[in-house]
């Protein structure tokens, strides 16, 4: 997507060595937009740990390549040597973050891929195609998602005789959180791109904000009208008919459709469900954990640090800082995400089509990998 | 209640003239405690439009004190002319925030309580007495909400085994909302007090911070166990069991027993609901608007600055500043408040007992007024 005019992604190989990894770090974003180069598996780790990049498509993409990183760095002195470091790594990029399933999806894919390889070049050659065959297939399941969603944002103007259709987002499933276009932002470029009028509710999203600080640059870069909310504003929208559907994106699906996504992702899908508005989660099927049938359950959910919510960043006389919002002393609990429930979900948008969310629904979808 | 140690109501009349008041100035807490002296109606109009002192109870006094405080300025040349100062007063006051019933159940109290007497001197008396039985009423019947709440949370730490009671509340219904006390968190003191074993998750409540800024201080200065949270997180706790019951406050109750609150308490009481856990709002009977029987279509909900969404205030480097936290182009909305209805409230609090939420229950304990 553009960033003032000029098509990046989040991610890439650096031309022509192709010996490491360039990513946008959103840290900085929106007040700075600054370019982070990754040289080793151990930055790469960290730059996922600490969320220089975020978002479940692409961590996962981001792991594919800190297997890439490892096996440049791994010693040749031995075969066993280079694969115990190339499993070291795996295991190490794993235990960055526990809840999306991308990120270990993207990494046993690497080990599968080269699991009977013997020679160490092979080795290396595989899994760089291996990463980029990842980072490839993120950004066109996002841009089929974007065309299968725009099916769904199409009706609904249709319906409305064309005036603008509203539509509430939870975090940031754009295309900074993928490769490119999105997950639950694809539709709505998709939709924009082909001149039906939208608008859209960005909540904040604390307590990183990730809405404030990417949804709405995201979407301001690419002239998408929105508004910014309180992550406590979504219910009175919808009770005042003033949001016509909602799309969020997902870190984990489970098998029977439930999803675990950005906290407080399941207290937009009641009030959806209570006011009769669509609720539709948008996802690659690389998110999908067909392991798991019960997400509330099963979805282990990641506990960060409480600084997160006691204090936040902003910009004061242009200096991006931290600032504490609340009594030192106060103590403070930080889960990074929340379950919504497959009975609150309207349907699930995947490149493959959209589905109900169900076994059932994603069986029909998905056939064979579901068993 | 007591601020490091010493006792506290957030407003009095200043002793021996009687002719100012003082209030706590709310906009400081919790990073100072500053005191501000007001002499004048316009100066408390200001106060509350501003939120120096904010709260359904709260901004009733206050008005009432505003009254008294016009009554001393009101030109003494004629009767007619005293008189209409004083109406002019009443509107300007009534204007300055539209959700709490309060603040014009105040102010009307005030014109009522005048409206026979023909001797300026009389009246300036009356309107003094009158703020100080306002005032007066205010603190006893939050702690008479304190000692039938303090019932709900026994029964539920009687049923626990004398565990810890896990009490989630959103944005500041606290002794610093009323006069003393408060409503949502009165029966939190008063369990407390009787040595009842509680813990407190307590709401950020974005965009003004009322949970983390005042409720986690109040709690903190009174040695209750509390954690903050964010807006978000409230879902996830109560499906995992972490939430034996929700106490929040009201700005206005409608006859049938819906809730206007702080925006986000229709979210809060959606899990509730979903999640089978209780969901109460207390307050006391000057919040109850008798005149409305449908929250959501009648209850007018005040729209704040956009800024407040935009901009938030914390300390950096011990100062308190306010930061820019999205991109700077980007447009918010800031609604204020949104309606429960009564079909998600398991019961009212209010200073005559606890009822059911609707039209009947209110009837039983009110009697004659709801007719």
């Amino acid at each position: 997507m553009k960033v003032n005019g000029k098509h990046y992604q989040t991610i890439w190989l650096n031309e022509p060595e192709e010996e490491s990894v360039s990513i946008i770090d959103q840290r900085f974003l929106p007040f700075q937009f600054i370019i982070e180069k990754i040289s080793s598996v151990e930055q790469m780790a960290q730059a996922i740990k600490e969320m220089h990049l975020r978002g479940a498509g692409l961590i996962g993409v981001a792991a594919a390549y800190g297997m890439y990183l490892a096996s440049l760095e791994a010693p040749t002195t031995s075969l066993k040597e280079f694969q115990e470091f190339l499993k070291n790594s795996a295991r190490k990029l794993k235990q960055t973050r526990p809840t999306a399933v991308n990120l270990a999806w993207a990494v046993q894919q690497q080990l599968d891929s080269i699991q009977n390889l013997k020679k160490i070049p092979e080795i290396i050659l595989k899994t760089k195609e291996t990463a980029k065959k990842i980072a490839g297939d993120d950004a066109k399941n996002c841009r089929k998602i974007g065309s299968h969603g725009l099916k769904l944002i199409e009706k609904i103007s249709q319906k409305k005789g064309g005036e603008t259709v509203n539509i509430l987002t939870h975090c940031n499933a754009g295309w900074l959180a993928f490769v490119d276009y999105g997950s639950a932002l694809s539709p709505i470029y998709a939709a924009f791109d082909k001149g039906l009028k939208i608008h859209v509710w960005v909540d904040e999203t604390r307590p990183r904000n990730q809405g404030a600080r990417l949804t709405a640059w995201e979407l301001s870069q690419h002239g998408i009208p929105h508004t910014l909310i309180a992550d406590n504003t979504g219910g009175h929208l919808m009770q005042h008919g003033q949001v016509d559907m909602v799309i969020v994106g997902s870190d984990r699906t489970t098998a029977n459709g439930d999803v675990a996504n950005k906290i407080g992702t399941y207290l937009k899908a009641l009030a959806a469900h209570d006011n009769k508005i669509p609720f539709y989660v948008a996802f690659p099927s690389s998110t999908i954990d067909w392991n798991m049938l019960n997400g509330l359950k099963n979805i282990p959910i990641e506990t960060r640090d409480a600084k997160e919510v006691k204090y936040m960043e902003g910009t004061f006389q242009n200096e991006v800082v931290e600032f504490l919002i609340c009594p030192e002393s106060t103590p403070a609990i930080n889960y990074g995400f929340d379950v919504t429930p497959a009975r609150l979900i309207t349907k699930l948008i995947t490149e493959k089509g959209i589905c109900a969310a169900s076994e059932q629904g994603l069986k029909k979808l998905f056939g064979a990998k579901s068993h």
